[in-house]
């Protein structure tokens, strides 16, 4: 029994990690990773480009990954991948990437923010479109359609030679099977499809030669989750070390391979993939409109159920920017001399003490608010210092802020006919135990946690073995081999009280200065027109 | 004419200083200054007690200020003094201060808080009583009255030895003449003199005791400003190697004395003297309600006019805290390596872009706010934050905000038909270009400094002066012996422009967050309800 694997192929911002896992539990006996060879290359600012032999290279983790299991190419009997998205590349017909020596010509990682103004005239154009509602109304500047915009009106002879413009997620897959398909997941999420793509003649009205955009450049068939897209091909064989033939699942986005990693690939368990933002993903048995999501996706998470993606814009990247930016020297040299982290030195310091007392409340906006508000223009708020407020209490009031924006997500999915019965916290901001007590009491319910430090390659391990067919089902294989520990975190009475009360707090501020109530920060933001307001994305 | 001096002696908050100035034109000829023996004496938190003999001591600095200007005490026609208030100490009928083992004995110093219960219970008895609105409806917990109820209740043995509860301006002067008045600034302005004291039946409410409190223990002529008190008698020429004989004017307040150095004693003349908190104080021909002033007295800073006192309670104790507990080390080491403070770097740093380029906007109310708003449980905000926010960003809005409360105040003046046409500044923070130009574009009015660097005790010696008999009033004297530095800093009209703007915004989160918009600041304190508010006067 132990000899059936399956390879879960992991391709992240700066590397690849494979996992060689059980297929009848999950466990995870072997794991590599290979970092790109020209990682991410930044032109100008903004840019955000990667060199896509790269990811073939990468695919030396699996032998390594199967040595360290003790395993040989015999015993795996599927292969999955998720990837980083939207990192979208411009191929020929047959999947070969452009040679040029235009930067346009490289892949654009998820990151590159270059086609911010694109994704502005996109926003113009779509905003009355109804199908816009399962963006919440906004397409980011990380999407397919704002990058091939760009492509078209920088580069127009890389955009005409382009047979494909096409998701790495998918593009790998091409590689290994020799058969290019659209994973509904991406498709969806990043490329605008809902049933279909947006009309020729929306997009005309962006550029005369983008009205084709749809048909000719992401022209493929889209296929649901967990698809057996082919075997490995004698070339896929060669460059994983794999048995040709080896079937092979179509791809996913990391984020929400993660779901399925996380035992949570059915209603009402919401998984929060935590790091420096923050994605909400749950599955859900029916369409309802929820405000402020991502994206809302047939089959986005698992074939047969609509796939509900929000997100935070500043998560971990506002603890971040505060310990980088706002703490004195004397932290710095407390958490070095007891070989912490400043993190771990302010959580800590910030802990144990009775809701409210550091007496802030403060706003998780200072990258923008994309769920519930979806407002990229919004900015933070410190509310409530005193000669007497320390480091310690404003990163806590910081940590409370962005629990009080996953609260807002959790409540408007209920509210919206979406029961949220168990939230399932990833990413490494899992990492800190007061930041998961603060969730589970600010959230008022427990907090469990996934069970891998590599959910994303678990998670396509088990797409893995649904096309090989092991499980009739994601949800049947995510039940067997997912992993999560349950209620790591239970929320205290009395602090879920204060924070009850703490959240009205914040929801007054929130609806005041998100809703219309004083626009100061979109004024504020007038003032520097130098300046852009940062594109961020689930 | 240059061997007609007077001396002019400021007793500071740790040592006293005295000036050898010129009676024609006010050039200091020589300065020295004694440090107080005991200091500060600090039994418990928030106690602040002096000895009285250590101001006695510190008189010393007079002979030493002589022998720096190269003068007899011949040459000196006139002396004058200014003490810091409300600082208060029990004496007998004759101003021997009690000998008494009780901490209640000792002189309780100006920042002395431990009153603070007792001040909230003068505020709830005071609260209907028309004449509060001459001090913005609140006794701080700071004067005299609060002080000597909290002697009462604590140490009623020393309060019933005590035959008055003088202020150290006045025993001062009482030491060196033999005569004992109260000076109508400190009885106006700490004693709650309005052409009389609270009522028997009033202070009756507070303890059975206290209704004999004003009648008993204040009882003394009260005399207008610069008048001369006595002539310095055997023990007081002993006391500072001058002539017995020599005129002595009455005491007054540290900040009040400033305004005739600042060259600005008739009315429309604002001065703000600028430190960790800032006072504001102006000469008024007639009396016209202006919100939320610290104090209003009749002859309070010259005779004949009214005296307006408004404060901001936090200045530079919000850019100190912000220094302390807010920015990274990167910081202090690039200051150091520079060899200037933290607080220049920062304000390097922010300067020179336009108006608003930060995107923030803050509340400038980390201590509470005085004037306007009377309200010491309102906290601080900073609103607009990024992941592109700086240390030296924020602390810009920091020092705007404290230049838009000014406004307010200015504002407010104005509105009550009191034109404010000129701005002086003194003080510690007027060493700060950047600030000081901010003020000069926020208020929109050129900022001139006081001439200077001892202010109070150049203000005292003027008083002197005019006890003396050398100019017919404060005002002459201010006139011919004040310094003021005219419109050392321009405002710059594109930038009064921006903060015109700016200023909007911050006073709709004035008006929102210290107005009953939104009470979240008072909620907050009550979190934490183990807290008191930091109390705070001008």
């Amino acid at each position: 029994m132990w000899k059936v694997l399956v390879v879960g192929i992991d391709f992240g911002t700066l590397s690849a990690r494979a996992v060689v896992v059980r297929v009848s539990d999950g466990a995870e006996l072997g794991s590599a990773a290979v970092d790109y060879a020209h990682g991410v290359l930044e032109p100008e600012p903004q840019w955000a480009l990667q060199v896509p032999s790269d990811y073939l290279d990468a695919l030396r983790a699996v032998p390594l990954a199967l040595r360290e299991a003790g395993a040989s190419p015999s015993d795996v009997i599927g292969i999955g991948t998720d990837f980083t998205a939207s990192t979208v590349l411009p191929v020929l017909a047959d999947g070969t990437p452009l040679q040029s020596s235009s930067p346009h010509a490289l892949a654009k990682l998820w990151r590159h923010h270059a086609a911010s103004s694109q994704a502005a005239r996109f926003n113009a154009v779509f905003a009355s479109e109804q199908w816009m509602e399962m963006y919440g109304g906004l397409t980011s500047a990380e999407w397919e359609f704002p990058k091939a915009l760009q492509v078209l009106e920088e580069a127009p002879d890389v955009y005409a030679s382009m047979g494909h413009w096409a998701e790495a997620a998918d593009w790998i897959v091409w590689q290994l099977t020799g058969t290019y398909v659209r994973n509904a997941c991406t498709a969806g999420y990043k490329g605008l499809y809902q049933s279909g793509y947006p009309s020729p003649a929306l997009l005309a009205q962006l550029h005369p030669d983008f009205g084709s955009f749809a048909a000719q450049k992401l022209d493929a068939p889209i296929v649901p989750l967990g698809t057996r897209v082919g075997g490995l091909s004698a070339s896929g064989a060669a460059l994983t070390g794999l048995r040709e033939g080896t079937p092979v699942a179509c791809g996913v986005i990391d984020a929400h391979a993660t779901v399925a990693a996380a035992g949570a690939a059915s209603p009402g368990r919401l998984v929060a993939v935590m790091g420096t933002s923050t994605c909400h993903m749950m599955v859900g048995s029916s369409l309802r409109p929820v405000p402020g999501m991502c994206g809302v996706v047939d089959g986005g998470i698992v074939p047969g159920h609509w796939g509900y993606e929000a997100g935070q814009s500043g998560a971990g990247s506002i603890l971040a920017w505060y310990v980088e930016h706002q703490v004195p020297a004397s932290y710095s040299a407390t958490a070095a001399s007891e070989g912490i982290s400043v993190h771990t030195l302010l959580s800590r310091l910030g802990d144990g003490r009775p809701v409210g007392s550091h007496g802030l409340v403060a706003l998780d906006w200072n990258d923008g608010n994309r769920s519930l508000l979806v407002d990229h223009a919004l900015s933070g708020l410190v509310l409530g210092q005193t000669l007497a407020t320390r480091a310690e209490d404003v990163y806590r009031a910081l940590m409370e802020a962005t629990a009080f924006g996953t609260r807002t997500i959790v409540t408007a999915f209920r509210e919206a006919g979406l029961p949220v019965e168990s939230f399932v916290a990833a990413g490494g901001l899992t990492q800190n135990p007061v930041l998961m007590q603060i969730y589970a009491d600010v959230l008022g319910m427990p907090v469990s946690l996934i069970g891998s430090a590599e959910g994303a390659a678990l998670g396509a391990a088990i797409h893995g073995a649904v096309a090989a067919g092991a499980y009739p089902s994601i949800q049947d294989a995510s039940a067997a081999m997912g992993s999560v520990r349950r209620d790591v975190y239970s929320p205290d009475p009395a602090r879920v009280s204060g924070y009850t009360r703490l959240y009205a707090e914040y929801m007054m501020l929130h609806d005041h200065f998100g809703r219309g109530g004083n626009s100061v920060m979109h004024r504020l933001r007038s003032f520097n027109t130098s300046s852009t307001a940062g594109d961020t994305s689930c």
